[in-house]
This record gives C-alpha cells, sequence and structure tokens, in this order.
C-alpha cells in the first residue's frame, strides 16, 4: 500500500486501523471486525456472501448461486434462467452440493511451520515436513474444536496462519431474480462500467432440517451508500499475483496466460458451439459456459495488462526499490535468481502437468470424481501425514460431500467437453506421444469422448460411493473405463505432481520467504499479503471516474436498463424479462442500481457484503469494471472500480416485481 | 484412385473416361467437356458457379455470394441477412470487387519449366529461375491473348500446367434469399447431413455496361437428380493434402494444425464479443465470422482425421507401397527424408512466418493494404523477373482491382480483430520478443489496435490509390501508422519468407517432383492431382449412407425445415424467415430440398455446378457431411457425401415465395 491509497486486501487480524483513523478518522472498533468476520460468509462454489438477519438468511450473487441454480434445474424447470422464489420455508431448495464456511478464529502458526523445515533439507524433505506440519496443526485443531481447520500460506511462504470455520452443507435457495436481470448485457457488459445489474440471490443455512440462528449479521440499508462515502468490503478474494518477482510475471505473460487462453477459448468454442443445437442444450451448458467466459474475460485483462510496458516497469521498479532497502544484499539476489531460475524449469513440464495432474485434459467433472475414486483407495490406507493434502482428514468430510453429490450431469455435453479437451491435450503434446496414446487408447478424440461418456457410470453417485468404500479391490476390479483411465495415467500424473512440488513449489515459497522477511524489515506490515481465497477486508469511496473525457457517475438506475435494452433491440444479452418489462411502470426509474467504490477487489470478492461505517449492509459487491481487470498485479484508483449491487434497488425490485413480501420483512422488518 | 471408387478431383485434360464408360457407360465427349469448362466459373472471393443462361446469368452458393453482399449492404440495409433480388436488370448491384474467371485453355508447361532449373542450383537459386521462368510464360501469354495467365504447379511439383482465363470485374447481384434459410441451422448444421439449405445466389457478368454472351452455359433441369444418377461436379477444389508424405501429415497434426485451431478460436472469439454488442456490430461481423467459424470446423475435422490411428496407418501403408513400387531406391528415400528434415526445419519459423508475412498478427484488411502500398512502391520499379510474385505484371490488375474496392471497412470491427490478433501474436513470441516490441510500439495491443486504426486513412480507396501512384516518393512521405506498421516490419517479414522458399517451398516442391516421377512410372496418371483452387471435375452416385444404424435418405424436402424449426423452438440458427413461415401453404412441402452423392469435392467447390450426363445442372454444391471432413487426405465413399442444393427446389421456391418471375423464366423458358 502507498501512503495515501485505498489499496489492500488485508488480513482481520491485521488491519489498516491507523490509515482508516488518519484518512477516514474512522475508527475500526473490535465489536465492528468481530461483527464483519462472523457475518461474513465463503461459498464453495468460489464466492463470498454475508448473513442478512438473524434466521441463517444470506446475500450472495446470482452469478455465486448459479452453480446451485443449475443443478437444482432440470429440462423444463430452469431456476437458473427463470428466477425462484420460495414464499414459505418449506418451499427452500436444499442445495445439492453447497457448502458454506463462516471464519471463527485466526491463529498465527509461522513459528511452528517454519521449525518443521531445517535448513538443511532438500525440497522434497522440506516440501513432505512442511505437509506434514500443516496437516498435524490442523487435524489438532479439527479434533479440539470440531471446526474445519485449515493452514493458510500467506506472503507466498512468508507466514502461515490456522483459519477455523464453521461450516454448513445443508444450504438452500430462498431467491433467485431472472438470470436476464442479474447478468444484463451478458459477457458484453461484464467488467464493464455502467452496469445495470441485479446480480443477487439469497440462501439460507440450515443445521438439523432447521435455519440455523445467526446473531452476527448485516443490517440491511434502506438507503445504500451517498456519494463519497467510505466503504468496507468484506470477501474472499481468490488470487492476486502483486507480490510476485518480474520473472514469475514475465513467466505468466509469456507462457502462462497464452496457454491459458488458447485452453479458454478452446473450452469456450466448443460450448457454445453445443449450447446453439438446441434450447435445452444451452441451458445444460450455461453455468460452464458463463464461468468460462467469465475467466476468458478475466484472464485477457490480466494479459493486457502485462503486455502494457507501463506496468511491466512499474513492476521492475518496485522490485528495485525492495532491492534497495535490502541494500541489495545475497539474500534478495538469490532470492529473485532463484525464482526465475525455477520459471525456466517450469516451462519445460508447465503444459504436462496442467493437462495431467490439474486435469486440463478431461474437461468434465466425471474424469475427476473417477481420479479422486482411483487416488482414495490408494491416498486413504497411509498414515495421513504422508497422503496428498487433498486427502488429509480435516478435508475428507467436505471432499466426500461434493464427491457423491446427486447433482445432475448431462452425457451430450460431457461428450462435447470431453471431445474438446482431449483434442487439446493432443494439440498441445502432439499425436505421437506416448501420453497421448495412452489417453486416447487408438480412437481420435471425439470416438475417445464417446466411448468414455457412453460407458462409465460414475453418473449415479451411488456407483462412486460403492467404489470408494470398496477401496483398492473395488477399484482393482473396476472395468469403468473413466475409472480405468484415471487409473492409466496416475503413475504420470503423481510424476508430475512431485516434479511440480519439488521444483517448482517448496523452491518459490523459500524464495518468497525470504522476500518477504525483507520486506516485513523494511515495510513492516504496511503491505497486504496476496489473496488467498480466505475473509480480507478491503475499504475505499464512493466516487464515479472519467473515461475519455466523459464523467461516469457513482450509480447506474433502473431507467437505464431499460433504455439501453430498447436501444439494443432488447436482443439477448440486453433482453429484459418479462416481469420487469410488464412491470416497468409499476418502478422508480430513478432508483439506484449499481454503484461502484475504490475498494480492492477481485475475484472471489462475488457476493461480497458492501458496508457502510456502521456496518449496513449498502450494497453486494459482484464485479470490476475494465480498468480493475489489472489488480492482479497492481492497485490504482484512479479509473478502475469494484462494482456493487446497490442495497436499495434490491428492496425497490423485491417490492414492486416480485412476490416477495417475507423476504423483504425479514430483511427490513417490514 | 483405387481401382473402383469415385476418388478424383481430375484435371479437364486429363479425365477418367476409361473409368467412366466401364463404370458407368458414359462416353465422356470432347463436346460435354469443353461446354463443362466455358460454362463454369470460378470467383475471387474463393468458390465456383456456373453459367445458367445466355445472357451471363451464373449462380453459385449464398455463402460464396456473402463477401459481396456484405460489402454491398450498410446500416440499415442488410441483403446478406435479409436477401436481394432484382427485378429488372438496371436494379442488378455491381459487386464492388467481384472477379470472376473462365478457364479458357490449358497448356502443359512443365518442360519448359523444369528446362529452366538446373539440377546444380541452390534452393534460392533454383527458386529464383523457377519463378522468372514461370512469369515469363505468363507474361508471354497475357501479352499474345490478353487473357489472365497462370502457372499452375501441379503433383506438389511434379507437373505445371498454363491456365488462360477470361476475366470479368464487372459482375452484379440479381438474387439472394435471406440467410436464414441460405444456412439454416447455421454452424451447428455446417458440414452435417440432412440439411435443409437454399444456399444459392445469382450474379450476371457484364462488359462495357452490358450482360455478356454466354453460349456456353448449362440447362436448368427442372426435375433434378434421381437416386442412384451418375453426376458431375466442375469446380474449384482449394486444397488437399492427399500425395504429401506422413511425415508432412504428422507436421500438420503436431503443429501446423493446433496452431491454425488456436488462432482461428481466438479470432472467433473475438468476433463473436464484438458481435453480440449490438445488432449493426452483429451485421458488420456477420461474414468474418461465418468464414471464420467454417474454417475452424473444417480444420478441426482435419485434426480429428489425423488424429486417427486409422487414418495415418492407411496413408503410412500407401507410403509403403509407393516405396515397393520405387524398389525402396535411393531417390524414394531421399525425397521421404528430405521432407521429414524440412519439416523439422519449417517448425523452427513457422509461426513468425505465419504472423509476420502471411500477416496472421494483422487480421485486417487495413492491414493488407498498407503492406501492399508499401510494397508495390519496392516492387513495380523492379524488373517483372525479380518481384515477389503476387506483383507480376500478369497479376496486377486483379490485385489493383481488389486494393482500391470501394468496399466499406468498419473500424471498431477492425480495432476488435486487430486487438485480438496483436495479442495472438504477442501470446505467440512473448512480450520480450523484438518483432512483439517492434510492433505494439511501446504499447499494449488494445491500445496499439486504437492508435492504428483511429491514425490510418486507408479505409478511403482514393489515399490507396494516391498511395500506390505516388510509388517509393508517397511512401517514404507517408506518417499514416499503418504503412508505418507495415514499413516497419517489411524486413523481418522479407527474411522469413525468402527462408520459407529456400527451406521449404523449394526443397518440398523437388522433393515432391521425385515422388510424382515415381507415382506416374508406378501408377501412370490414374492419379489426379492434389486441388490447386483450378477447375476440376469430379463424378459420383446419388445415394443416401447409413450410420449408427440408421438409413438417410439421398435428400431432404421443404418440410424437414419447418419441421426442425419447430422442434428447436424456431430460435436461431433454426429460425426460418418470415417470408417462408408465411408461404409454408404455398409450397409442395415434398419437394427435395438438398441431396448428396459420392463426388470428390472440397473447399473451394462452394457453388460448383452438380451436372447430369446430359450436362444439364441437376444441383449446386454447397457443403459435405462431417464424413466427409478427412477428404483433405483420403478419399471414401462409405458414408462422406457432398452436399448441393436440388435444382427443383430453386424453382419451387423462386416460384412459389419471391416474387422473381423473370428469373424463373430466364432459367427455364417459362
Amino acid at each position: 500500500m502507498t501512503a495515501s491509497s485505498d489499496e489492500g486486501m488485508w488480513l482481520l487480524d491485521a488491519p489498516p486501523r491507523d490509515y482508516l483513523r488518519k484518512q477516514y478518522g474512522f475508527e475500526l472498533t473490535d465489536a465492528w471486525l468481530k461483527n464483519a468476520m462472523l457475518a461474513s460468509v465463503r461459498l464453495n462454489s468460489g464466492g463470498s456472501g454475508g448473513f442478512v438477519s438473524p434466521d441463517g438468511l444470506l446475500v450472495t450473487n446470482h452469478h455465486v448461486a448459479a452453480d446451485s441454480a443449475q443443478k437444482l434445474s432440470k429440462p423444463g424447470f430452469d431456476l437458473y434462467n427463470d428466477g425462484f422464489y420460495a414464499e414459505t420455508r418449506d418451499k427452500e431448495l436444499k442445495c445439492p452440493d453447497l457448502e458454506i464456511n463462516v471464519l471463527q478464529k485466526i491463529t498465527d502458526v509461522t513459528k511452528e511451520v517454519n521449525a518443521a523445515v531445517k535448513p538443511e533439507m532438500k525440497p522434497a524433505e522440506a516440501f513432505a515436513a512442511r505437509r506434514t506440519i500443516m496437516g498435524k496443526i490442523e487435524q489438532d485443531s479439527l479434533k479440539e474444536t470440531g471446526l474445519r481447520s485449515d493452514v493458510v500460506t500467506l506472503y507466498n511462504g512468508g507466514a502461515y496462519h490456522l483459519y477455523q470455520y464453521k461450516k454448513y452443507t445443508d444450504v438452500r435457495l430462498v431467491f433467485s431474480p431472472e438470470k436476464a436481470i442479474a447478468s444484463f448485457g451478458g459477457d458484453v457488459d461484464n467488467f464493464e462500467f455502467p452496469r445495470m445489474n441485479l446480480d443477487v440471490a439469497f440462501f439460507r443455512a440450515y443445521e438439523n432440517d432447521k435455519p440455523i440462528k445467526t446473531p452476527n449479521y448485516f443490517k440491511w440499508s434502506e438507503t445504500g451508500p451517498k456519494e463519497n462515502d467510505l466503504v468496507f468490503v468484506t470477501g474472499h478474494p481468490g488470487t492476486t499475483q502483486r507480490l510476485e518477482t518480474l520473472a514469475k510475471l514475465k513467466h505468466r505473460r509469456d507462457y502462462t496466460l497464452p496457454y491459458t487462453l488458447y485452453r479458454l477459448r478452446t473450452l469456450e468454442a466448443a460450448l457454445s458451439q453445443f449450447g446453439m443445437q438446441s434450447p435445452e442444450k444451452a441451458r445444460q451448458a450455461g453455468t460452464d459456459q458463463h464461468s468460462v467466459a467469465n475467466a476468458r474475460k478475466a484472464f485477457s485483462g490480466q494479459l493486457q495488462g502485462l503486455l502494457d510496458p507501463a506496468i511491466i516497469e512499474q513492476k521492475a521498479k518496485s522490485e528495485a526499490s525492495l532491492g534497495d532497502a535490502a541494500g541489495n544484499d545475497a539474500a534478495f539476489k538469490n532470492a529473485i535468481a532463484q525464482i526465475a531460475d525455477i520459471q525456466a524449469k517450469y516451462r519445460e513440464f508447465e503444459k504436462p502437468f496442467g493437462l495431467l495432474e490439474t486435469g486440463q485434459a478431461f474437461f468434465s467433472p466425471l474424469f475427476g470424481i473417477a481420479r479422486h475414486c482411483v487416488r482414495m483407495a490408494d491416498e486413504l490406507p497411509k498414515d495421513p501425514k504422508d497422503r496428498l493434502r487433498e486427502y488429509r482428514p480435516s478435508n475428507l468430510d467436505s471432499l466426500k460431500f461434493a464427491l457423491f453429490s446427486p447433482a445432475p450431469i448431462y452425457p451430450e455435453l460431457e461428450r462435447a467437453k470431453l471431445t474438446a479437451s482431449l483434442t487439446f491435450l493432443a494439440e498441445n503434446l502432439g499425436g505421437d506421444s506416448e501420453i497421448v496414446k495412452l489417453v486416447l487408447a487408438g480412437k481420435n478424440p471425439a470416438s475417445r469422448a464417446d466411448e468414455l461418456v457412453n460407458g462409465t457410470k460414475l453418473f449415479d453417485p451411488a456407483e462412486r460411493k460403492k467404489l470408494v468404500d470398496g477401496g483398492k479391490a473395488a477399484i482393482d476390479a473396476s472395468k469403468d473405463p473413466m475409472i480405468l483411465l484415471a487409473k492409466a495415467i496416475d503413475a504420470e500424473a503423481r510424476k508430475l505432481r512431485t516434479r511440480y512440488e519439488n521444483e517448482v513449489e517448496e523452491p518459490e515459497r523459500q524464495a518468497y520467504a525470504a522476500l518477504a522477511d525483507i520486506r516485513f524489515k523494511a515495510l513492516g506490515s504496511s503491505v497486504a499479503p496476496d489473496a488467498t481465497f480466505t475473509l480480507r477486508l478491503a475499504f475505499g469511496t464512493v466516487k464515479g471516474y472519467e473515461v475519455g473525457g466523459e464523467k461516469l457517475p457513482f450509480h447506474t438506475t433502473f431507467g437505464g436498463a431499460f433504455d439501453k435494452s430498447t436501444q439494443l433491440g432488447g436482443k439477448e444479452p440486453f433482453d429484459l424479462p418479462k416481469r420487469w418489462l410488464d412491470g416497468k411502470a409499476k418502478l422508480d426509474l430513478e432508483t439506484p442500481f449499481n454503484f461502484i467504490s475504490t475498494a480492492d477487489t477481485i475475484g472471489g470478492n462475488s457476493g461480497s457484503p458492501v458496508l457502510n461505517r456502521d456496518g449496513e449492509l449498502v450494497g453486494i459487491n459482484f464485479d470490476r469494471n475494465r480498468h480493475g481487470l489489472v489488480r492482479n498485479f497492481v492497485y490504482t484508483d484512479l479509473q478502475a472500480r469494484h462494482i456493487a449491487v446497490h442495497s436499495k434497488s434490491v428492496l425497490e425490485a423485491l417490492r414492486k416485481l416480485y412476490p416477495a413480501a417475507p423476504l423483504v420483512k425479514e430483511l427490513t422488518g417490514k
């Protein structure tokens, strides 16, 4: 953070109290922070949310709820596109595999973790020692508290914190608007402002078939924010790369991002071609299409950022000044050089690693399921400390919850996705590669995808459970082609993973830890760690910006959505739901719809509560503008803004257009 | 061609008369062939057609006419999508840059060409000597006859023929249906059967402002073909790779095709994102989108084919048996080894060559225009024999006709296309590459595209003409950013081209010539050369096929289109034009719409006349099915079919739905 900027996705146990006091005259109290922590929610579908009533009601984005909405839909009952409202609690729909986490406590465990890793250890030993101690801390915590316990790596290895969460797996859908208004403008307007999106959805958390009690919740503001208001965003930013070295960023620019975009465009093409085949197929591919398009747009923005010489120069300067702070000593130079060397090594196997171990060659949940079945048979009999990290005891419940999900999987869609990704594998490794031959088993990608999808029984959760419960014997006996595929490539995939751990992950972690030390010494804790999909606090000012000489106000209105739709012929993605067209006259068209602030957010912050000084919810963050796309690497508040749904617009829509009086009453007491 | 198959895209001066006589009892007369040659037309927009009246009327596909239709459209007047009909000749619309060629004569010039190239020459000398002799033959022919004269390389270097064409540059649009019926099913049904497409359009050729006389034309059949009829296809298949060696095909599979698909998916994503922004932008991007999607689907099919072990095996066997025919002598082994070596070399610079010299980094006509202006200033003052081949005197008129086209170019579309392709350049060569830095000139791709498009004056044909007429001095003085870009990269681009000529083109040509000799000796002229976008004759049988146990009849009907549209909710691309929905009752729904035959076609054959034994036009070829996608490499008639619009369906639609009585009268005399 520079001395006078709103940069920072702050840890909740190390917030910038002084800066807020000096800059905004705001006293961040422990009570405020505690309520923010206990009312903020992380969703395992990859977003954030917040409790907004004492009865477990939580708000997030429509696009965060999309995964569950899609899984609850079926041919002819399309609540992802058509919306949903449960007028009474008994009609709330239980999501097949949505888990939410509520952070209870943060403990610094850096010393314990570092003490277990001795300087003389080779990378493989260091990696194992670190995994062991992290697993032990988590397991001890789980035993002691019963809470979900994760040791989180911060500052790319500079610090380790234990995060303890309450976890809920009975989460029910309460309200979700039509997709046409939730993401009005679709991919075209994604990462753009002005925006007019009702990107909200409500869930309720249950335990023992009853709504949970949430005494810590955010009061819904009837008025929302004014211009120049100080606002806060609590949520779970996914990943940023601000503390990465120049060599790492150039590696991203020249290798990782081009490959990623090549992959995403391949998948997007396959999905959009599939969806065009019929309205039902479009429905099936809907959420996959959205997430791939969203990722493509985000990574495209990152690439444009890293191809901007001004940004590269800024990063080079900041690296040089860190070096100056360290007197350009050997520790600094070694760390920088080591990270550069690691990239050169990583280049040699980054694609095979991504394709086989990350599973990019097999773009289907069916493969992911098969792999877990195969690996659990090998891993679960092992001592916990020797297991692959995802099979640590403290993670097993969450993993099985997802693995045995009854969410529907559509054969034709999986065939199309597998054909595309198997083809992508062959494109990248070549038709004569041993791995490609092994995977394709004498067929071309399209025929091989047919064979796998037609032959597998893993569509059925009972079948998965049978294989997991049956352990090694069941896996050895299985003739399921997807299981056979996962088995066939497992040795090679594990080899690549070990290589990644020893040649990239562990040495990078050590080098970044050295850089973090230098930074702590030079700058104290005035720099927040990069995002890690854990709870953070950001803050900023509600204000508009200029673009091309034009001043954009800090908020849009309902009227703007109707105007834009008319201008663009009402054609998808600028069509409005019938309810909105029919109900236009009922609405106050001047109602503020979406607003922006300078607070520091990134992907994962979707659904984050936006709060005012009093800790009331004034908005629900759902996006950032195109100028904010470079936030992975640098913070700027010149034009970059995050975008939120205005709290008032939600009430106005619920009151005038939706038959949702009970929901409004729960939010406002009226 | 195997002894009993319909394989072959035959040269018109070497047709398979014996086979036709033996297999079909058909006597291919000189008169039949002559009429076929003089009534067949090549369009510079990349397709085929045929004269169908003595007054210069010609039929082709809607998708071949698309380029002209798009160029004739403007906001609010969208004849590409909405269709067009000129009821009287004075309303026929002159296309801005459509040139058609009608083949007049073929002359074998292999001996002259080969005599000029001495065995002791190095590749660069050989290449220059070959270019010189080809240019001389063409220039002499042009001087002598006034005809467009092209020396065509056949059998990848095994033979050289001089093709002399009559050329027409005043071509006017007469009729074009709505895109929704011309390409009903859009990208989804492209390369699929059953199909229901009215993929036809009519032009008329003019000279001196009068329709030309075309005594050689195809009589329009009122009945069309019956099942098991022998039919012929005359047209201009673009490229096939059937005579390529296994090493070359594997190079395509593992390098060229993956790169090409990566590129096409990138462009397709950019175009479809642009088109979604508004209906007008969708209109602007329409034809680009179609051609990129079509290429993507064709190349995807090729890749699936080459990833099919059965096809690779078939090619390996065929190469081995050619070796056996040559007694596996040194000439054979050397040629095979040389072609393999060339691929290894080509790999090192294939991408930069494609990006810079082929221009794939600059996906905009504006760059192509700038490059021609820059290069003409350098090339035209040279002795013709030393010029780059596209600037040979016999080609200059056609080149300038295209270069000075008044067709509209849309700034926002070009900005989107350039952003995508400049980004693709950086993705492939990396942000620190000198070429990328030179091209991007200190900006990121998006900003650089803005700068180029906002600054260039090349939208205006008068500006282009001024630069070309002004020669070197005008180019040196120009501050146009697109001209400056073309100049900046020209040295590097030319270097890559020279490298390609000397290390790939010329040595490959020599090696293939050696293989062609072996093949001629072993098999005589029983193998047709690979396609070269020159006139060929194919033939086949009208018949259905089986797929997944289901028998597909040899034709579809009008009724099928209505049924499918209803089934799929009438949603794009399965929507039907209002005229068709309103006029359904007037139509005989049993009218055969599209039909298939085993004749051997490929891209470039679009718009090809399909003829019966009497030389009457019974259909207009427009596509092949998915099984035909591997025809680049192998011919099969098991399921592979080309697809044509039935001649009867055109008459039925014109009579019942369109106010086109004069056109029907011109076609049928009635």
